[in-house]
């Protein structure tokens, strides 16, 4: 449907009009695609903080306006009530919607988090050569809550969760070089070796998604994940939450090298 | 006083004590300064969205809860409300006084912003062996309101202010390099060359300070100020906003090599 010339704000349109519903991985891979986290303006503040100060899970990109669904910054002209695949809306922290738009939500106080992914940085690691196995295994994913707490702001407190993705040493110390690189997506890694190191008893048993391999002279590198505010922030059973759907991010005009750049 | 291995507790502690009430710079050289910015909640929101919004004039380090005159993160056991060695404080845009604590301007409903300033970047300057003329000048500042626009957000909007070092062609080029690693302070440069480039007709008469000397060979650099999001907040005309006095910064506990690691 698409090529890899099709514009981000082509690629809107066509999920604006509900022609595309669906992952948005490898979509216009030069440019910064975006977890979505909306939140009524009372939380705004806090979580706001809580990203400043949690900024490897946390990677703040862009927040609006209250009432406004216009990323200005990043995406001039695009609406987040209309432009992500699909939606998650949360009520007290219970899952009540996985709805193609956000229409019917929409509250006139509610600001809008645009929060780096790792597929930035994924894009990185792959362009240098090195493995991502959960793409090889078409496109597993999996992450894992760990013993290490955010820092807490407010109301949002909560553990950190982390991907792992296995390297051979020498491949994870060009990971390391190359994410510290991609702040806007993580950073650089939290964790290398013993999964038990930070309170992950078992890779087998991923508290999301699925395992992937690990293959002989791998060792486990563990990254900061964008689940970890979605999590705190339902954890703190806000009234009212909305999200895009895993997977199905927002996609910026801004390019990967433009971020870079600061 | 002190020695270069006084620690920025006890740092802090003697301007506690207001037995230092002078100039910082030079003070616990391989930890970080900040400027100081505090405002009510009622602007915070706003004002933490315009600094993330110009992240090179308005570079976050830490916003405390509201209420809290302790920053948790890079100064525990702190206390923003005297340990600063002189303060500014303005109401509805003027400036009523200079005080060495603001204890009695306190209120419950305060929010403070550490930004970063410009020593760390200068500090690496001087360190690769490049001229930071205004410190070879006996400590001179200049800074210069520029034509561009800063990103409007909320009630704050204003132009950029800039700082400008001279520099050859090819002391200006390891500048880049080497201010690019340091986002929490300013970053790379916003400018080289003809400062007309940026709305400014000499250099001769900076809109703050005093200007410093360009020597044959060299070429103006510069760089966004922390002066920005003050003049910015001031031209609000908020109802309360209390910063440090200028050069008189907040001595954080975290080294430039900590933050440069993100």
């Amino acid at each position: 449907m698409f090529s890899n010339t099709t514009t981000p704000s082509e690629i809107r349109a066509s999920i604006r009009e509900e022609k595309w519903k669906s992952l948005t991985s490898g979509l216009a891979p030069r440019y910064t695609q975006a977890n979505l986290v909306i939140l009524p303006k009372e939380q705004a503040f806090d979580f706001l903080r809580f990203c400043l100060a949690n900024p490897k899970p946390c990677p703040l990109i862009e927040v609006t306006d209250p009432g406004s669904p216009e990323p200005i910054q990043t995406a001039r002209g695009a609406d987040l009530r209309v432009d992500v695949p699909r939606y998650r809306v949360y009520r007290a922290g219970n899952l009540v919607a996985e709805p193609f738009n956000i229409l019917p939500y929409w509250q006139e106080d509610l600001v809008s988090f645009l929060l780096g992914c790792s597929f930035t940085f994924e894009q990185a690691l792959l362009e240098a050569g090195l493995p991502v196995r959960g793409l090889e295994e078409n496109g597993k994913f999996s992450a894992y809550i760990t013993n290490i707490a955010c820092t807490p702001i407010g109301i949002f407190r909560g553990p950190l969760v982390v991907t792992m993705r296995p390297m051979t040493p020498a491949q994870a110390i060009k990971a390391v070089q190359i994410t510290s690189r991609f702040s806007w997506s993580h950073g650089a890694p939290i964790h290398i070796g013993d999964p038990k190191g930070i309170g992950i008893s078992t890779l087998n048993k991923p508290d999301y998604g699925q395992p992937v391999e690990i293959l002989p002279g791998e060792t486990p590198v563990f990254w900061a994940c964008g689940i970890t505010p979605q999590a705190v922030a339902l954890e703190s059973a806000v009234e009212l939450m909305i999200t895009h759907s895993p997977g199905h991010m927002f996609i910026t005009d801004v390019t990967n090298d433009e971020l870079l750049l600061g």
